[in-house]
């Protein structure tokens, strides 16, 4: 992925955006951020008709070996069960997607599912799981890279299939884990601030998770460089999400960000390239207390908060109507001059 | 409207609704408030699958004998003519229906359309505008009664013809003024507190907007009875809100709240018919003040929070696809049994 290489936005057109806004029949800045939202757009695509077509949530998926310390209240195995419930549509990203219009891909980057029936069409994933963290690196520069590029793959396909717009959406028990680090290292914050409970641990599992991931960071040092830092400690999943934001923001697709785990994607990809941040669209605070040091980071202020914690991409989902309908109101409302509509009275606003 | 009686919902069913959704094959509680929405869907409709079936979002309209007072920032001319934006498909309203499958409907309780082209179709209003309630009562008693019935009317019909959900949305410039007024008398808040820039008045403005509303109070007294209030203060759109409410109510259908004014009329039907509550859902909290002191009054969770003071039903279209999440969620949702998922390990949670 060294030739990635992506450019910011073209700022130049956000007072044209900006004025067509205000020209549409209602007071000024009455629509508040779906307002906001609607300049990004606008920007992003270079358009006053920032039209959004195929939209796609990608699952990327991956095992986590650092489950085997005890940090999750799920089994392991939960994760190739979900991959075939996906599959199956029963899942609360499948109702969400069918709801909202979305197509889903799922991107296998690291779980073993040869043992499960019915998966397999399923592409074959970088490695079946990553190594125990706590004193191993997770994965090699080797499967990193190959997580990363299989994730670009994927997105590009569907990019040159005429999607241009992309969610984000993860599947990985154990996945918190490799979040919280990661966060805690691209941010600088303690790393305490950004454990949570994750798919709901009690008081004596969150202090097993803390004391394993201090443990961690004490055997590998406080790292900073990305790729170090997402070879380390970071998901084949969470890898792959990276390559999906470099392919979307190089082809100039605006992507919506879910959660706690794709947002810590969203971290390395930032730091690894600055300008990645002009697309990203945060969809929700959850209630893992290190994504809002995440999306502080990152200047981000997510549209909903619902108190969500499932991770699928969900987030994303749910507020991808929103984005939609800033969307359809930035290229389809009236104006005052073609509807006829008097505006506010000169000296009273 | 003397036989209105609204039923509370029966929750005996809301302990089968909360087993439904814990076997959901997700953490438990890790939808938030999406799940919160699920129970009250559920509930409602007394019902596992609480399907919502033509939807339709009511813009109640009226003009406000106050606005002579210089309270808006828009002549009283915007009203008839958004009314024919609303024909012709311009406005946000439009575009948000469009977008999420809504249907728009548009009663006319006050406006005069005769001097405007294309409007020949839409209803006759109650009356043509409120009287100036600075110094005068707003409407007769029969105006009130008939606006109530009016929207009563409309919405029954839409019911009876398959709706089951129903979206509150008005126009009406000057109407802050008069949700002012209702939501200081409902709630006892004072009156300082709940006038805001409505749709953008200046500093200036809001002083005189402030001391005009203060007289009104003056002139006819702090009442608290409220079809009085109604009657002295209100909107004929809000008057014909509070009927749709009952309709809906009567009906067994929930009903999302927009914002600041379809917020009033709640805090009128809540106040006559308080089983009324047990149906609503509040869609966001807008940018006018005065309305986090009606949904506290109401103890109401406003689901988005997006800075919006558009009015015309936009925020309860903008937060409605949350809503229908909820119901496919609930209605469509594999469990764990069903899809074969491992649950969380015991002692873990």
């Amino acid at each position: 992925m060294g030739d990635v290489n992506i450019v910011p936005t073209d700022k130049i057109i956000a007072g044209l955006i900006q004025a067509e806004i205000d020209q549409k029949t209602k007071p000024l800045a009455s629509l508040g951020k779906v307002e906001t939202l609607a300049l990004q757009l606008g920007v992003i695509y270079q358009t006053k008709s920032p039209r959004i077509s195929k939209p796609v949530v990608f699952i990327c998926a991956g095992n986590h070996g650092i489950t085997r310390q005890g940090v999750s209240a799920y089994p392991s195995e939960v994760t190739a069960q979900m991959l075939l419930n996906f599959k199956n549509g029963g899942a609360a990203i499948n109702v969400l997607a069918k709801t909202f219009g979305l197509e889903v891909e799922i991107v296998n980057a690291g779980v073993d599912v040869s043992t499960i029936e019915h998966l397999g069409d399923m592409n074959l994933p970088v490695a079946n799981t990553t190594q125990d963290f706590l004193s191993q690196d997770a994965m090699t520069s080797m499967q990193c890279e190959a997580a990363i590029a299989l994730g670009y793959k994927r997105a590009l396909e569907c990019i040159e299939a005429g999607t241009n717009f992309v969610l984000l959406g993860e599947m990985g028990i154990g996945n918190t884990s490799a979040a919280a680090i990661i966060t805690s290292l691209m941010t600088g914050f303690p790393l305490d601030t950004c454990v949570g409970r994750g798919t709901g641990l009690g008081e004596q599992a969150l202090k097993v998770k803390q004391q394993t991931l201090s443990a961690a960071i004490e055997f590998h040092g406080r790292e900073h460089e990305p790729m170090t830092v997402l070879r380390k400690f970071g998901g084949l999943e969470i890898a792959a999400l990276v390559g999906i934001i470099f392919a979307a923001t190089q082809s100039g697709c605006a992507v919506l960000v879910d959660g706690f785990i794709t947002t810590s994607a969203a971290l390395i990809a930032v730091a690894l390239q600055p300008n990645v941040s002009d697309y990203l669209i945060f969809s929700h605070l959850s209630k893992e207390p290190g994504h809002r040091i995440a999306l502080d980071h990152l200047a981000g202020t997510a549209i909903l908060s619902l108190d969500l914690c499932l991770g699928e991409g969900s987030g994303a989902a749910i507020a991808f109507p929103i984005v939609k309908a800033a969307s359809e109101i930035l290229c389809d409302m009236a104006t005052f001059e073609s509807a006829a509509v008097a505006t506010a009275k000169s000296g009273v606003q």
